[in-house]
């Protein structure tokens, strides 16, 4: 088959670009303060600029390294950029890039223990790391998948899995035997939680979401009332989610006491810690995650805090049979005759599976835990600054406490209190820190108020990132 | 926070690193032929090389590199092999690599289309691409997700809204008002949707397996009478999931039969075309996937068959409205004001998204069209010649039709009838072929025969690795 159709980059070629895009990556890293951090682009600008079909012959890597430059880079969203300050701010760290071009060119898929021992193994081991530096106890067994959104679903279909044995063969449908289903959150839940529900066809209307407090915690006394409530309606609860560090305020709920009534009404105990966990890395912050030992599933994403690139979710349980039989399904191409291993298929949703514990593995030692929790404490540090140059100044108030690095406030200039009109301000102030393009926020609303998030996460902020873009802020603040 | 333990790879490191990274990748791949394909390894061998707990203090990536070649190579199975043969054969092609190395350093998460314009406008665009290069109508609109599993669960949750608009609120559990659901699919459907069922409250026993005929094809008369029965006994059909490319025996399901079947019942027709919708891409096998311009929704994964690295599947539907409907949940956070752009966070289960489109694009520009059909012809046509030797050696029995680049095959010496004993001597003979380390292989079960599969897909295979492969499995049968 020699023809000038069959071109495949031989490994000499790969090591020649490849030293080209890690000169380029290190150049980006380099230079990532004088990007924009958002760029100002009308949908289709992109796209526009790209050929409608599929090029017939091939084309050379420097044409499309070219293109990606020219083309791609311009529409990027800046992650990296130490202002990025939008969603959660996250870092994918140098050995976590590391990890990730191995992972690429092993090109594993983890389904089995047999596709690869070193991958299952990896896992375990690396899990169980974080797991001791979170200090859960060591009946909880982890398994990576990509996402929160997909832990979140995980967890859930083990705990509907735990209601009724039988949920798993014969299905919710058409079922007079078993009622409504009614899991429990609060107002202040990732909407992942609401997704997993109606993916699980629990639906929207079995999602009962509690108050929360005036700190955006799960108001107790509502969930026991609410339990009460629905059992003598005929529902069965089955699940709370509660959550350590959420999306808007990153409020912490009172696990304790969450746990307590679950354990009295024997439902599943589910926390989302996707953010918040990571921070229980940290001794004096160890408390975040009060009570979770008693949780019987529990996510933190190594994607968002813990410096390793896009995507790791690390999803532990100590009912770790419950999860399996919730999913495991082995046709005949996929039995193996090792005996008692443990096929990482079996633990949910998906059978192809990359090989993500190497680059935590990479993070993990190459930053060591004292270096983990001594930026941990950093991002804590910076937001605890931030929100006392806000505190102190008049027109600005903060709108919830700061337990871990992000921080909810708006500008309220006095003789202001409609609550749309500071909507507008306070938008209008997001929109035009963004076009600058020397900060990304993004906001939310706690409790009806239109709030402005500043997160912070990102390895390459310093104290200079947040004062000048607390001066931005200050400075559109006052074109109102 | 300047102190010992605030360590940080800066990216001049990195750029080290990196291209150390990059020789260790290209010298790999280049003396691929010279590992062993399995590690013969017991389960725990790599576990216990690794220790107990994390560093406390930050390791040197001189020493973290050192134990990835001690420890973890040693414990990989090596799916770049030219040899590897099991399940699907792979191959994370070089412009694939390239593509994941600047994803993971841009780190971005592509759920809406501000977090990168570029990451959701590509992705529009090389997903069209690839429609186009399939032949599809365009009005199949695409997402990438991680893995079929999870395209498979995505789609049937559309097929599931669409058949009662109100699930997405109400569920499923303890409805009076919706019967007991069924979808359909052939005993040689992958068990991912099985998987799917159990999650979506479906359950095992609403998915009924339709007897596959003498090539493993779905029987469309056992598919025809199954509905009718089920529409007798008060069962909601709603759904069928045709193959285009079964995991077992790569056989291929009369998609217009059963376009037809869903166009009378009003059932959602999904394709699974993971592995064999690719070889579309072929002229001479674009009828491969014949009907599948009826179907709803559609699958490929170019990580199987399309060069790209784990993990990339490529999921279709001409109801982006139904699916979007499904999953759309918008929370204050994430609200945007850009009017009507895609936020690829409505397409599905996951809210945190890879930028994925970019490996994608980098493999069509770099093999450009006419490259990709070479590559996919040359499988075909090694397939064909192992099929070939085969079925001219007595003691062997092609035991599938090959349509594409997977053999179905056993040992069958004269005079052996008994299932048994046949399944011990073709799993013998998988095991000591994979013992040797030049080869690995996995096995199926096709109507209860147990059956040794070849699969052909890595773009470092030639001629001579599949005539070694040949003389390889005769010398191990020969012992038997």
């Amino acid at each position: 088959m020699e023809n000038k159709n069959n071109h495949r980059m031989d490994p000499e070629e790969l090591r020649t670009y490849g030293k080209k895009v890690v000169d380029w990556i290190a150049d980006y890293l380099k230079d990532i303060d004088k990007y924009p951090v958002y760029p100002n682009l009308k949908p289709g600008d992109i796209r526009k600029q790209l050929p409608d079909s599929p090029p017939v012959s091939s084309e050379n890597m420097d044409a499309i390294l070219e293109d990606f430059n020219r083309i791609i880079l311009p529409g990027i969203t800046h992650w990296n950029h130490p202002n990025f300050h939008a969603y959660f701010s996250i870092t994918g760290s140098a050995p976590g890039i590391l990890g990730e071009m191995l992972s690429s060119a092993l090109n594993v898929n983890g389904m089995l223990w047999r596709t690869s021992p070193s991958a299952t193994e990896l896992e375990e081991v690396v899990l169980d790391w974080l797991r001791q530096m979170l200090g859960l106890p060591s009946d909880f067994k982890g398994v990576i998948t990509d996402c929160g959104s997909a832990s979140n679903l995980v967890a859930l279909s083990a705990a509907r899995e735990a209601i009724h044995k039988r949920v798993r063969e014969k299905g919710l449908a058409g079922r007079s035997d078993i009622p409504k289903l009614r899991l429990y959150c609060s107002d202040q839940t990732h909407s992942s939680v609401e997704k997993a529900a109606i993916v699980l066809g629990i639906g929207q209307d079995g999602v009962r979401k509690i108050r929360s407090d005036r700190e955006y915690k799960m108001d107790i006394a509502a969930l026991s009332a609410a339990v009460e409530e629905d059992k003598k309606d005929g529902w069965l609860p089955f699940a709370v989610v509660a959550t350590v560090g959420t999306t808007s305020s990153t409020s912490i709920d009172p696990v304790p006491a969450i746990a307590d009534i679950c354990q009295r009404e024997h439902m599943w105990l589910h926390v989302d810690a996707a953010y918040g966990g990571i921070a229980a890395i940290v001794p004096e912050m160890r408390y975040v995650i009060n009570g979770c030992d008693r949780a019987d599933s529990f996510v933190t994403n190594p994607h968002k805090w813990l410096f390793t690139p896009i995507d790791c979710s690390a999803l532990y349980t100590r009912h770790a049979d419950t999860l399996k039989q919730a999913f495991s399904l082995v046709p005949d191409y996929l039995t193996t005759s090792e005996g008692t291993v443990n096929n990482y298929m079996d633990w949910g949703v998906q059978l192809g599976r990359r090989f993500r514990s190497l680059k935590l593995w990479f993070v993990i030692r190459n930053f060591g835990v004292d270096g983990i929790i001594t930026h941990l404490r950093e991002h804590c540090r910076l937001a605890g600054i931030l929100a006392g140059w806000i505190s102190r100044e008049k027109s600005f108030e903060l709108l919830a406490p700061v337990p871990l690095s992000v921080v909810c406030f708006r500008f309220h200039p006095e003789g202001i209190s409609d609550e749309l009109k500071l909507e507008q301000i306070n938008s209008g102030i997001i929109d035009n820190v963004n076009a600058t393009g020397k900060a990304f926020l993004s906001h939310t609303k706690l409790h009806g108020k239109y709030t402005i998030r500043v997160a912070i996460g990102n390895l390459a902020t310093t104290e200079r990132h947040i004062a000048g873009l607390w001066e931005l802020i200050k400075a559109k603040a006052a074109e109102y």
